[in-house]
Formats: C-alpha cells, sequence, structure tokens
C-alpha cells in the first residue's frame, strides 16, 4: 500500500516529529489525463518548512491531516495521458510520498541528457537553477567579479561556487566548520569562512586579505543576518546581493540588529529577493550551460542521501542542522 | 573680510557647536580660470554630517581645522574665467561661507528658467533631483503605483509626494507631528502617517485600509529603521524601494533589530541605495519635466530659511531635529 507523509499539526519554531506522521492512503483512481508514478527520489527542501505554516507567504500552506507535496523524480507504473508511457521518467509534485497519481500536465517528462534523473531534483532542477539564476540574473555576476556565497557547502550554495568559478570569478565562500570549509575549497573556492570559528564579518575581512581583494561586487544571500550584514560592509560600489534565504527566519527566531544596512546608500548596493520558479521558463537555456560543465567534470555534485520513505522527515530536520553537504535527497 | 565656517573638532554622535567655528577668511588671490563670488543662498544637507567623519564614504570628509564646503548660489563679483562674468548667477561648492573665490570649471552658471536662483539649491538642484531620479529611476515608479516616502514633510520628500501624484501615483507620507501631515496633504499625499503616534508599521496598515489598497509597490526611504521594515512588511510582489537616506545611523546610533527583511525574498522586493551625483548629467532632462511643474503651480516649494552667515549651524543643527519642513537654506 502506497504511504505519505501528513502534517498533524503546525510547527512552533523547528519541526518536530509529533508534527507529522507516515500513514498509508489511497491512492485515486487513475482517470484520463493522469499519470500513475512510482518515486525513485524525493527531495527535502527549506521551502517546505514556510509551507507548514498557516500564514499568507509567496507558497501554499500545507493541510492539515493531509499529506504533504514535494519534488520528487519517479518511473510512471501506469498512463491515461498522451505522450506519457510506462517507463518515462518525470519530475512531479507528489513528493513526501513513495507512490503517487498525478496530472500529466503538472509533470514534466524529463530529457535524458546522459546525466543521472536525480540531478533533476538539484542540479538540473530548483537546486541548480536558484544558484544559476540568482547569480547570473538577479545579481548580475560577470567574469572577474568577488563573489562572497553563505551556506556554501549547502545544496545551493556549492553550486554557486562552480557556477561562479566556471564563469572566471573569484568566490569566497562560508560554511560551518572545518570540514565543509575543506569541501568548499575543493570545488573551487579561494577562501572559505568557518562561520563558526568566530564573527562572519571579522572572518570575510580577513578572505578578502587572503585573496588580495578590497572588497566584494556580488553576494549570494543563502542564510541574511550577520552574513548579510557583514557582506554591505565590505560590499564595493555598486555591489549587488541576490536574497535567496534567511533560514533562521525560517524558524521563527528573532530580529536581527543590522548595523550596516545604511552603507547600502553610499554604496549603491542593489538588494534584491528571488524565488526560482520566476525562472522556470528558461531551465532550457540553464540546460544548455550547466549539462556540458557536468559531463565535463567542470561542476560536480554532491548528494547526502536518505535511504527510504521512513527517513523523509529526518533527512528534511536535517536541513536545519546543518547535517547535509550539498543537496539533501531521499532514495526510495 | 569673508567669514566661513571650519570644522574645529570631530563630532562623536550629534554635533555641537564646539565641534565648529565661524572665523574670518583670507580669500585666495583670483587667478585665470577662477571668479569671485558673494554667496546669496548656502544650502545644509544631511550628507554633510558624513562629512564630518573622518571614515571611507562616499563623501571627501572635511578636514579639521578647515572652512567646511557645500553647495551654494551667488553672484560672480569678479571673473577671470571665459564665459563668466560680473552679475551671472552661479551654483557652486563654496558654501558655508559668505563669499568664495572658486576654479570657475567648479561652478554652473544658472539658466534664467523663470524661477528663483535659490531653487538650483532645492527642487531644481541635489534636492529635487534626488526626488526625481530615486522615484523614476530607481525605485522604476510608474502611473497607477503605491508610492510610500517618509520624512514627507522635508526637502526631497516633500518633492517626492508631488512628483508621484503629478504622474498619477497614490502616495503615503509619513511625517513627525498633525501639522507636518497637515502639511504633507496639504501638497497632494492621499494620506499621511504621524509616525509620533504610534509604531509606523500600525500606521502604515490603517493608512493602507484607508485608501482601500492592499500594499505598496514603491518606499521612497529617507530614515531606514522602522520605517523601512514596515515598508517591507506592506510591500506588494515585485515592490522597489529607493534607499536615499537613514538619518538616524548618520549621527552613529545603535543597530535597528529589522523583523521583516527576510520576506523581500518571496517578495521579490528589490532594495537600491542612490547618490543624486549619479544622475547629475540628466538634469537637463529633469529641468524639462520639472520647471513646466513648478510654473504651473503642479509642484509648489516650501523653505526654511535662516538669515544671515551665523545662523548656518543652528540651520544644519535643524536638520536632526526635525525643526524644517521642505528645504532648509540660508540666506546671506
Amino acid at each position: 500500500m502506497a504511504k505519505a507523509w501528513h502534517l498533524m499539526k503546525r510547527p512552533q519554531g523547528k519541526p518536530t516529529h509529533d508534527d507529522v506522521t507516515l500513514k498509508d492512503i489511497d491512492l485515486p483512481a487513475l482517470e484520463d489525463g493522469m499519470i500513475h508514478v512510482k518515486n525513485d527520489w524525493i527531495s527535502v527542501d527549506p521551502y517546505m518548512r514556510v509551507r507548514m505554516d498557516d500564514q499568507e507567504s509567496y507558497f501554499e500552506s500545507f493541510q492539515l491531516e493531509k499529506p504533504m507535496d514535494g519534488g520528487a523524480v519517479g518511473t510512471v507504473v501506469a498512463s491515461k495521458a498522451d505522450g506519457f508511457e510506462e517507463g518515462d521518467k518525470v519530475l512531479h509534485f507528489g513528493g513526501w510520498r513513495d507512490e503517487a497519481v498525478v496530472q500529466a500536465k503538472t509533470a514534466q517528462k524529463l530529457p535524458d541528457l546522459g546525466v543521472d534523473y536525480f540531478h533533476f531534483l538539484s542540479t538540473l532542477g530548483l537546486t541548480g537553477g536558484t544558484a544559476w539564476f540568482g547569480l547570473m540574473d538577479v545579481a548580475s555576476a560577470k567574469e572577474g567579479d568577488v563573489v562572497f556565497v553563505s551556506a556554501a557547502a549547502g545544496a545551493v550554495g556549492s553550486m554557486v561556487v562552480q557556477f561562479a568559478k566556471a564563469k572566471g570569478m573569484t568566490v569566497i565562500g562560508s560554511a560551518g566548520g572545518a570540514d565543509k570549509c575543506d569541501y568548499v575549497k575543493s570545488i573551487g573556492a579561494d577562501a572559505c569562512i568557518d562561520y563558526k570559528a568566530g564573527p562572519i564579518i571579522k572572518g570575510l575581512h580577513k578572505a578578502l586579505q587572503e585573496i588580495g581583494e578590497k572588497g566584494i561586487d556580488v553576494y549570494f544571500d543563502n542564510v541574511g543576518r550577520d552574513h548579510l550584514d557583514a557582506a554591505i560592509a565590505h560590499a564595493k560600489q555598486n555591489a549587488r546581493i541576490a536574497m535567496c534565504g534567511f533560514i533562521d527566519g525560517i524558524n521563527g527566531e528573532v530580529a536581527y540588529p543590522f548595523k550596516y544596512l545604511a552603507l547600502a546608500i553610499g554604496k549603491r548596493i542593489r538588494m534584491e529577493g528571488f524565488i526560482f520558479t520566476d525562472f522556470q521558463a528558461r531551465m532550457p537555456e540553464f540546460y544548455q550551460e550547466v549539462v556540458p560543465m557536468m559531463l565535463s567534470g567542470k561542476v560536480t555534485t554532491r548528494e547526502t542521501v536518505h535511504e527510504g520513505i521512513e527517513s523523509t522527515f529526518d533527512a528534511f530536520l536535517g536541513l536545519f542542522e546543518g547535517a547535509n553537504t550539498g543537496k539533501m535527497l531521499v532514495k526510495i
């Protein structure tokens, strides 16, 4: 019988196992225009925390006592939809479960680009797309720029590091701990700041000295707060900041006392928030740039993989504990 | 004998009379390429506070025990420069004094546009130019937008209100006190929030309800801090924020605990700092738009005028005490 993770109550702050449960579900009948998919891979992402709240947000809230959903890659096992056949690989939004019956029009049949299909949940999906369009489009990054990226060992951050290096930029990452910093440097970063070792503003100053630069042109922000304030303090004239994440804020923590925001005026800093879906229509141009980088080894990927549908919630909780290096995935 | 205001020590926090002194000066000899100007009007502006500090900034620091400078409009009394004659009206940067000898190439001969010359220090100068380009260019404001502007009774703010109304926008201003709010409404604002009457975030919510709008498209930020946080909280999708001033920050006050900055991500808010001088080359296009508005009475101006060179520092201090409605000027 199919199983799905249900939201049983809305988390206060950090989610716990009391908020969710894995339960058997009856799959709907397969009607015209639908496909039955056996999931191979499930994605867990920080934005899902927002969906657990009952508040106005860009993301639709999960309903109480109903299955949650999210990105997944699976294999079609039955189809009543034109253009989909048994055996097709699809990207769809019936995640948080092992099997799903979904409207075919909400699914994307995946092309064989010569790379594993799970990449469409990460490097070739939301993760890589967020990194690419945030860096190249929102932050207008260009060859020669000095780019700072926080959570640089994380899913999006590790892609930003590699895309920036592939495009001829100088990169400073930040990550929690020496091991993660080693990884960040191993994928090409010119310097990495261990934010657990001291105030990030001092770390950034030191990293800039180390690489002989006076400031940053671009900050790809995955965390907000002290990192964002430090980036503004160390920004050059006309710097651009792509605001992508504010993970502490998501779990309802307190306000952050920004000290340097006023410097954005004299430095003419541009800060801009964005959401991947704004760029989804441009994914073909993205595949064209990034698949060759993957095939040539210029861009490498790293996943933290949990096994089995039962492990999905632990994988999700791990996102808020720094337990992942690279994209967090669940293999069913 | 000519007199000039000198910076005697660098202010700690808010400037005081102990930091400056008005002293006689010897004017330099009038050499080729120079003009001798008798100042008619002197401008005092918040950015001058930044110049009193000895720190890296976009603005050049004032030197200790030397005359300060800034914008002024005066009449040429002697010229050794081509294109300048006795009696010409000029805009130049030999302010904070009653007479100046300056390089003619740093002065701008003022055209007779049918309006009083002091307007080149305000509506047709830094003040109006800041309002115009911040609103129309940095914040990409357009007809039909809901515009929020702080310090709306101030020099720049009162121009933003009027330019926005002249361009078919809905305007909410904020100002300190009922009298200032009356003024803000008298120049066309659809609503005005008295920030002294309660938290600005509640005031903005109420003002939006009052005018039947769900949020703001544009925020022209003259103050930062609680106003900026409230603007983000009440911004619509794809809102734009022109960051123009952060007056509390200038006097070295403490960090502000932002609560809503993370919302900029999902709302795709663009925040951008700017400085008037970036747009100075485009002043002719600005005169073309704004002078007709002034002549037709669509845009009215209001100045707070101090009389005499001796009053210049009090005029400057007044900027930080909310003592001005409209542009603060000193008439010599």
